[in-house]
């Protein structure tokens, strides 16, 4: 398996064409991954925007004030407001905010960045990832490149483990993970992992190319790797059925 | 960025020396980070026991007798056992077994594997994750290849998002987290994400091609991937201080 970054993408504006902009810059071949950072999604999907767009509701306006007295530093209402509109689920308001973001994802902040965004105050996610891979995937099929699939990516922490690492959002041309039931190890016993989240490790994967800073290298291209003969789904996002520690969140509250 | 399965690595038993075998297998250059999944650790020291060595306490015929109840089917009171003794901390005691392991890795059933275990019950984790991965670098170093780091791996699922992927349990000769406070980006601006969570990365990558199933291919070589010019960490397992869904689930309950 090979990971190579696209080498010299410009700085992406509103109604740029990613698909466009790669296949001018990378060869891709069939059977191939191509990774894109959220990041540059969002810009082409005219996602970055002003803090001014966000009228401070009253809910929005508590949070802000008590994370100020917890934080001790400014909190813009106008942010939390931006982080309520992208959610449906406010799973932690204090001391910061963990979201489900319209599209299932759960994380903090809402995956709002205010890094790598020129012009404007902050970044939105992409309002649909799996939409926009299947996007760009159409548009490099436009091209003539056929058999490519595509992840669209992101940078985030989680519970247990310090740091943060990259995780998919979006994805088109492969299921999100290997199902593996049913299949056997090497003494014939059937496996105890049952699900492989695929996409997230190649986004993971992709992250250790991309980097966080100013490298300019947000698609990454993986070659001679092979989703293989396996069942695949494409759930990603748990349902709150299927998530204790979603349910232990709903009945807690932050006292500090 | 490169990835290459090390080829034809025998059945692993106790007391093999996993650097010598890959030595022997693989040709590891400065620079390379070498991946090794935690089953072929286990095995090689000596982690593959049977279930009557769990002498079943009140406690875990209890769990096991309620996870039965719930789930409906058969629970083995010592496997209950063997968790318990393998674990420093019951975050979640149903529907499943959420456990703080000895060296502060947090997964289900304290990550006992069932399978790819051909002679005994059940394997259980490294004791120390980063001592086996520190005598694996030595045991390269003595065969002269040096600059080699390496990263113990582990397959386990989280919360929030379905499926499972690979995560490093231990590391030696680099750090586990790139630190990118104080640096910028691609507009002079501070940087949101600070700490990259680099040996997860590379263990999920390591994770598709090594496979959940009966592929024998327990270890990965990393090629052309470089650390970088960036601070470093070696804090991976968060505190409970520091983790507010430890917190969370501490006050709550299964009720089902
Ligand atoms: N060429 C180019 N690179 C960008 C642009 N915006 C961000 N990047 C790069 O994309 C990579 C990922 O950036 P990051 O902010 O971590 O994106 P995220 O993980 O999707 O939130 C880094 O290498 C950035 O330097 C852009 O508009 N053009
Ligand atoms: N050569 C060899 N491969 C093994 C052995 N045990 C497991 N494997 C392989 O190692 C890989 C990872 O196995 P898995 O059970 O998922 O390990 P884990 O992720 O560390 O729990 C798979 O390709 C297995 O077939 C062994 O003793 N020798
Ligand atoms: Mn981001
Ligand atoms: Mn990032
Ligand atoms: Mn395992
Ligand atoms: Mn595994």
């Amino acid at each position: 398996m090979e990971l190579h970054a696209v080498a010299d993408l410009p700085e992406i504006r509103p109604g740029d064409d990613i698909a466009e902009l790669v296949a001018d810059r990378a060869t891709l071949e069939a059977g191939d991954v191509l990774t894109v950072a959220s990041t540059i999604v969002s810009k082409a999907e005219d996602r970055a925007v002003d803090l001014e767009e966000f009228p401070v509701s009253g809910r929005a306006a508590e949070i802000a004030d008590r994370l100020e007295g917890i934080t001790g530093d400014e909190k813009d209402p106008r942010f939390a407001q931006a982080v309520l509109s992208e959610s449906t689920e406010l799973l932690i308001d204090a001391p910061f905010l963990l979201t489900e973001t319209r599209f299932g994802h759960i994380c903090v902040n809402a995956g709002i960045d205010r890094s790598n965004v020129p012009d404007n105050d902050i970044l939105l996610l992409p309002k649909r990832p799996t939409k926009s891979a299947e996007r760009i995937r159409a548009g490099l099929e436009e091209r003539g490149i056929e058999d490519v699939a595509v992840v669209v990516t992101d940078t985030c922490g989680r519970p247990f483990r310090h740091g943060q690492r990259g995780v998919a959002l979006g994805w088109a041309g492969m299921p999100a993970s290997r199902d593996w039931r049913g299949e056997e190890d090497r003494d014939g016993h059937e496996l105890g992992v049952t699900v492989q989240s695929v996409i997230d490790e190649l986004a993971a994967a992709a992250n250790l190319v991309t980097g966080e800073g100013d490298g300019g290298t947000p698609a990454v291209v993986v070659r001679d790797w092979d989703f293989g003969d396996h069942g695949g789904s494409d759930e990603l996002f748990r349902s709150v059925e299927d998530d204790l520690i979603r349910q232990a969140l709903r009945e807690w509250r932050f006292e500090g």
